[in-house]
């Protein structure tokens, strides 16, 4: 039996949230969180094409847990949120930053607008000029592992992408402690098919994506900046910057990411297990599992957990990383970053164990 | 945001649960579902083979959640439990039932050894003798929609069967109000590879059940005389004794149960969609669609929600019934009854959405 | 070691053939078959958004064996066929025929638009007028097992939908001996995800299909019709006339149907299994399993195989059936009438084993 | 149309083919494309455990192609085989090897027995004492596109595992051109579930192996030791021995294998690509798609293809590869062997386009 000790709850003012981009995957596991959070309402969701429509026509499954019809964008404000999430593409929450900085509400971009810190490599990497580049610098990094002082007192928090949550949840101990050399990652990571988002196209059929394995993006991947600025943030001054090769692959399943990273041990007599155990002790949701333990992303599933193995091979360290995207990837994490900015405990409506079977 | 007035909560006494069989998929989704429940504490998980293991190992998911060890069937009483959970193979409960009930610990039996009222006809089924049949007749079949009451005062509830549960909602409206020919009725229903079980079998690895889809059981299944003594239970007395031909299918996916059941309509003009709205108005667990709607098992996947959708063909009815065989169709509904016999909220611990993609 | 005995091949002169709408799934199983066919050539694909890019770029499974690109539809004709396949959505080969007919080639039309005799019920179910009506009665129904002989002297074979040859071939046997009540028949279909075309659509997306299970169509399938007629075609006059009751089902595969048909016997003591037996003991891709059988769809994946397996409980006959949609139930049929009408082997082309697993 | 120019081949003597252990997975492959195979007649299959029952009890699928009951392994020889296939479990092909060759039967086995030249290793490896060592120098290892001629010669063929096969086609052309630090190779795999066998276990059941992705063997695989020695075999002698990480995962998919093989350059400026092409341009089974391409593993499914994509990023090469683990992973491969002992066009029975969807 849980212990639930409400005894300062009702000490809390419950959020008015307003999420815009509702229909897309990461706009429905927010939903799926939101609705069983117990301190936080949910005021307005938008749609630029759903606007006026029940929100349960695109989320059957939040029949009986959420009566709200899509808002259009523009009257989202109306609502008077605390707090907007975007569940958009990236270009979108740039866009609307500065009206909605300017009712005070606070902000979760769940996108990648603003996780970059250098606007031209944003631009690059995004092939768009940046809109609102006067709020990069105080937007803060949503990776409670590293950030959370920051992210509890921001009005800005950028989540991670999925991958690089992964990733750099991977290696952030050795870099941290300089123990590999940080030019040598190579990052393999797999991702179910959710990571494409809710967007019809043929590649992304059961017909095709199913029975099917392959790699994608081997040329260069957005996320590939993004976990090399996560991994240099952490390094020490003097070390050598941090350089990832990154390579994703699309695997026939809906949700979950695995990654293998391996990098080059400075020294093979570090006790790299105990490194990463201390590292997590206090995490609330990154498990270190047993040294050569064999992680599956069903266990995490529908989870925000992170669970990591360690393996070491020669001089070489392996760190296999599980999450599910949608939930520790994207959503999960967002509402995790919600918890710390206002003070909730972290856990709150996100402590359910995976489903087994399923 | 959810209301979770717990005023009275603290008046309840904390259920002291045990489960025995806990390693196969009912007994994990029974778990799955008890650790988040308020009211309840698991006091003992038993397997024969697990004796002594941490659950964990089992379940890697419930790690944070449950700290137990698997104890030996022959010392699970001593955990002083207030209620027992089955999550056996037929047989196991009513070897075990006398032992039990003389501990005066209630009884929730998830496996077929109390369903059939008719001993011979049991007997005929599982091709054994049975050897609790003193308790069959106080035993009351855990279809909340049918015996509530029953349920609440009972010691020993006997679940359904997924595939009854599905079948039996899709009929009763019907058969309640004598609207259809009693003896014209067809099942024709679609399980997940979950149904089968965590067996080891070659029939159900991933390289022969994964594409592919066929019929089994055609000759005659297990639940066929269930669903029949299910239906004739709610009968006029002078109708024709339901009839039912139940055409099982195996669905390549992990979870999940579609029944599309056919009978002839004795009456074109009735309105069988208020009939079908009237008889579930207050069911937490039943929900009907809209005239003419496809329910998919993904919408109530994880959920113990069974949704139902009224289609009329010409002289005939056709009801499609969705549910989770785990849930809804075993552990989901079993929790369910527990709220029921010790009067909690029916749907405590089983308040959540389905996930979705997933 | 097969019998490859090739002493008249040399005298069939090879057939000229042409592809109209080659990049569906239909289009792709056509050419997976027509390259390997020995009597083949393949001198025209046509593609409407494709024109002039290889077909490999659409069906890299093809490289190294058709060494083509896609042409205009307009420009087809000039490669002078004989045959003109088309793989396309109905309405397109209505719209074509004059002007193919005055080049003397011959049709297979894979699509709806020839299939229905009945003009005023085809432009009803399809909704729109009818291009070619004056095709319509000399168009042959390409079911080999009912109008063989026709289908060698036809100029224009319409071939069957993939449910409708799945539940004919189940009730074909019965009804020519009037051994059911035909007004009785109850067909309940499950297909993989092919069957709705390789169009990009959210409800098919793997995120979407995969672990779900749903009825489609419930409320009336353009196939029924389809069925009816062909049920009717083979009745004696004086029966009752043939109606189905025709409930599809999305299955989360990708290739196969499996359909479970029911109907009323008249006659209980009659023989079903030695009348399905002496139907079909001539066909060279009907296959009637042992009485009692539970087919399964991945053996006949991939080949022109229909399975049937006959059930007899109480009062009602079920047939269960087994095909691959796209090849007996699409373009594996069309070969096989290819054969017909060329006076080839018939199974020139047709005969390769299904994998295991696979 | 394909060229089948029989002339030569009646002079070609029909091979008595018997297979050992026909009831796993690669014996089925090997069944199902030897019974398609012109010069082939299959004399005998043995199973200890399916002895004297028909072959269409294990494989439906072969039905109309293959009228055989299975053999007891100690009464397959008296079938007076040419050649013997063994598709069983490492340890079995070693303790006949004697009995077969003293009939002067050649012998191609599809497991580990004789792949390994250091009978050392192979203990430690397989740990157990190796039962023919004598047979280990004259084994020939059957991997065509190194070994060709003396494939052709050999009585003992040792084909490669799926694995080796896919990293060995992947590195060979840098490792015997010295354009790589041989030192420095990481291989991250990806399998379907076939290439765990048809063993009944839990873990590869459709419930717990779908809707996951791991990495397993992290520690240490078999089949390291065996592309290690493969590389080391077509290095340059004063090169610097070639290691391998290698790191396999499990894909919830039926067949296929991804590999994705990372080294460094030690010349960037070289024209990877043309090596690549140029080292392959004759072989049949061997396709290097375009500098940058996504092979993805549906489309050599079912065929004896191994496609290979080079993608240079910085100073490292990575290369994709994709095959079927049971047909150029496994006995497609030993049927080109087959075709290679015995003159044949190595295509012979090999020549099909993978089905799509598919």
């Amino acid at each position: 039996m849980p212990d639930f000790s409400d005894g300062f709850r009702e000490l809390v003012k419950v959020i008015r949230t307003a999420i815009i981009g509702g229909t897309g995957y990461t706009g429905a596991e927010l939903l799926r969180l939101l609705v069983a959070h117990p301190d936080v309402e949910i005021v307005a969701v938008s749609s630029r094409s759903e606007a006026g429509k029940p929100l349960t026509g695109a989320f059957p499954n939040l029949k009986g847990y959420l009566d709200l019809d899509f808002s259009d964008p523009s009257d989202l404000l109306s609502a008077k949120p605390d707090l907007v999430f975007f569940a958009t593409p990236h270009g979108v929450a740039q866009a609307s930053m500065k009206e909605i900085a300017s009712t005070g509400a606070r902000v979760i971009d769940l996108s990648a607008d603003f996780r970059i810190k250098d606007q031209q490599l944003w631009e690059e990497v995004y092939s768009q000029p940046h809109q609102s580049p006067e709020f990069i610098a105080d937007a803060v990094y949503g990776l409670p592992e590293v950030n959370r002082s920051a992210i509890a007192g921001s009005n800005l928090v950028a989540c991670p992408g999925c991958y690089p949550t992964s990733v750099q949840l991977a290696m952030i101990p050795l870099i941290e402690k300089g123990l590999i050399d940080p030019a040598s990652i190579v990052a393999y990571s797999g991702s179910g098919v959710s990571g494409a988002g809710r967007n019809a196209k043929v590649p992304y059929l059961l017909t095709e994506a199913s029975e099917n394995f392959q790699a994608y993006g081997t040329a260069g991947h957005r996320h590939e900046p993004e976990i090399v600025q996560g991994l240099r943030a952490v390094q020490a001054e003097t070390d050598t910057p941090a350089e990832v090769l990154f390579l994703p692959h699309l695997v026939p399943m809906i949700r979950g990411i695995h990654s293998t990273v391996v990098a080059d041990l400075k020294d093979k007599s570090a006790d790299i297990q105990s490194v990463f155990e201390a590292r997590y002790v206090d995490e609330p949701f990154v498990e270190v599992l047993p040294l050569g333990s064999q992680p599956q992303t069903r266990y995490v599933r529908g989870t925000n957990l992170c669970q990591l193995a360690v393996h070491v091979r020669g001089d070489r360290v392996v760190v296999l990383s599980v999450e599910d995207n949608l939930t520790k990837g994207a959503s999960g994490q967002a509402v995790q970053c919600m918890n710390i900015m206002y003070g909730l405990d972290e856990k709150t409506g996100l402590n359910m164990p995976a489903m087994l079977p399923g």
